[in-house]
């Protein structure tokens, strides 16, 4: 896929929250947005790191032993194989995700919110 | 490495062009962020792509055939494994860089640009 990618425009085809698009794919990796809103589910990737970045608003994720980070526009946090997260926003936030193809959003845990096959944008 | 990490604050810490500075790792894959002024030079990797992400200001790439693409802020462009490329910028660009750890900035290409050893910020 050689093509440009606007992530703003990314953001507005689409309205769920929690719900990773993928927009593009580098090697074994692929890069996905999702907008955030509410609380997500504690989970964790056995094998997989994960990276987010705030394209828009805040996102907050919590972490073990009662700490959380706080992350602001244009910064990233990389959440690394086998931490356990609970990611939430207090109001909608716009975050890019870079992460190996085989990650599944909800981790190990059982939840409603799996996607299993992300759409691409 | 879990910490946050403030791209713009990242850009405020070294001055020269084309010389990528690691500033997070993914699995196999290292973030990086370089500022652009000026050309770079023709170059492909033969088996990495590589992800470049305009977080200020505009970066263009010359591809084969006489054809660019035009970069400006939020937009991304994934150069494909052995394309042959040549980032340019007229003025000023800060760029965020996904690639495997393995990627050399020059390529196959022989230049003086090469940086063999890459330092994280």
């Amino acid at each position: 896929m050689n093509k440009i990618v606007n992530l703003k425009e990314k953001f507005t085809l689409f309205d769920q929250y929690w719900t990773p698009k993928i927009v593009g794919e580098i090697n074994n990796f692929y890069v996905k947005v999702f907008k955030a809103k509410g609380e997500f589910v504690w989970h964790s990737h056995e094998k997989e790191d994960e990276f987010f970045l705030v394209v828009q608003g805040q996102l907050k994720i919590k972490l073990p032993d009662r700490t959380e980070v706080i992350l602001n526009e244009n910064e990233f946090f990389n959440v690394t194989k086998g931490m356990e997260h609970c990611p939430y926003a207090e109001e909608e936030a716009h975050i890019l995700l870079f992460e190996k193809k085989e990650v599944v959003n909800t981790g190990q845990a059982n939840s409603e919110k799996k996607e299993r096959k992300p759409e691409w944008l």
